[in-house]
């Protein structure tokens, strides 16, 4: 253990995060793992962000506080906006403004105290809802701004976004994601998760993840809630 | 009042932020005042910017809060790092890793949320500590970011950041905020002010004020502590 190279992986205790740490520390990277909490529903993500990061191997995890729930204008953010539990079209409601922006910057803080030059994050564009902040264009185009928005990018040590899933099916990730040996009992991805943890089975997200096991033809450990 | 195009300001509390928020509402926009508590020191800017929102006719002001001191790295942050009291060259230990990128980000959702398209931020590459994330190229690569980013942005609505002082001198700042009536008694600048707001007098930042004050010709009516 120890030594390596320092990477900033921000983890939300999902699916796709979890394979994302797996797949950094398959790389050599020691992991600095991020968690925010930012006012979402859905605070089982943060309890299972704990025991990924701790299973995962990381080095040190840390959970940031933002308040987003001040400003609203999300289902996971707002109590007055319901969760859908049927598809629909366009961006759905549970787009959180500028969260990855966000999130990416806190990452991009902390990497350069670390003096890290690298962060990884778990977006997706494959099988994935809809949001504009997790498409290849959304990270190159912070990765340019990282260059010029920090001193060790004006110096010449320029941080690197890396999002290995970003052209992955969700089966592909779960697949990687075994074969590295996740544990994905350990994670949550429903965005109205009860306390325990346990998915509702329903949502957006519940959907992307239940087809994943079911394409991967991998056995789906996630626990459901009766409903 | 009310009315008028919505724009979201970052309110620090300094000479800068306030000087840009009267530019805002003087182009006739309902201006949403937004400051961040990032663990910074000097806790008195804090106070300042709510009496500049007040004072400077913001329709809203929100404080939100980010922890950065939990990642240290600056001495804005970070009790261990002493801020220095005579010039330094290079990048200073004032710099806060990915500050603007943070700040911008939750501007930026916010801006989202109240379908505003435009964000305005006091950053300033002239009389300045040389902090990377207040150059014209970061301002461009933000906006660059902003517009594949948001729902907004990818539905045809980006958001446009505004930085009308990145090319004036302190004194020119200080000079445009006098014509329109900001009272600049109101605002802490100083990075280690005490309790009251008053001012060491000593820091880059009272040296910069200072001076500008001085170049421009007008009393400075800034509340220095004895020392």
């Amino acid at each position: 253990m120890g030594g390596g190279v320092p990477a900033v992986v921000l983890l939300s205790g999902g699916l796709d995060s979890a394979t994302v740490l797996a797949i950094a520390r398959s790389q050599g990277f020691e992991c600095y793992a991020l968690s925010v909490e930012y006012g979402q529903r859905h605070s089982a993500e943060l309890d299972a962000a704990r025991r990924v990061a701790k299973a995962g191997g990381a080095r040190d995890h840390r959970v940031m506080h933002v308040d987003l729930a001040g400003i609203g204008g999300s289902a996971l953010t707002d109590e007055a906006i319901a969760v859908p539990e049927t598809p629909t079209s366009g961006i759905p409601v549970t787009y959180v403004p500028a969260r990855n922006t966000m999130m990416l910057s806190l990452a991009l803080g902390w990497a350069e105290v670390l003096d890290a030059h690298d962060v990884f994050v778990g977006v997706n564009s494959v099988d994935y809802s809809g949001y504009p902040d997790c498409r290849p264009e959304f990270i190159v185009a912070f990765e340019k701004l990282a260059a010029v928005a920090t001193k060790a990018g004006v110096e010449g040590r320029p941080c690197h976004i890396r999002a290995p899933l970003i052209n992955l099916s969700k089966a592909e990730i779960i697949r990687e994601g075994t074969r590295l040996g996740v544990d994905y009992a350990l994670t949550v991805s429903c965005y109205q998760a009860d306390g325990a943890g346990r998915a509702c089975g329903r949502c957006d997200s519940c959907r992307l993840r239940r087809a994943g096991f079911e394409a991967a033809g991998i056995a789906d450990p996630t626990p459901y809630r009766a409903l």
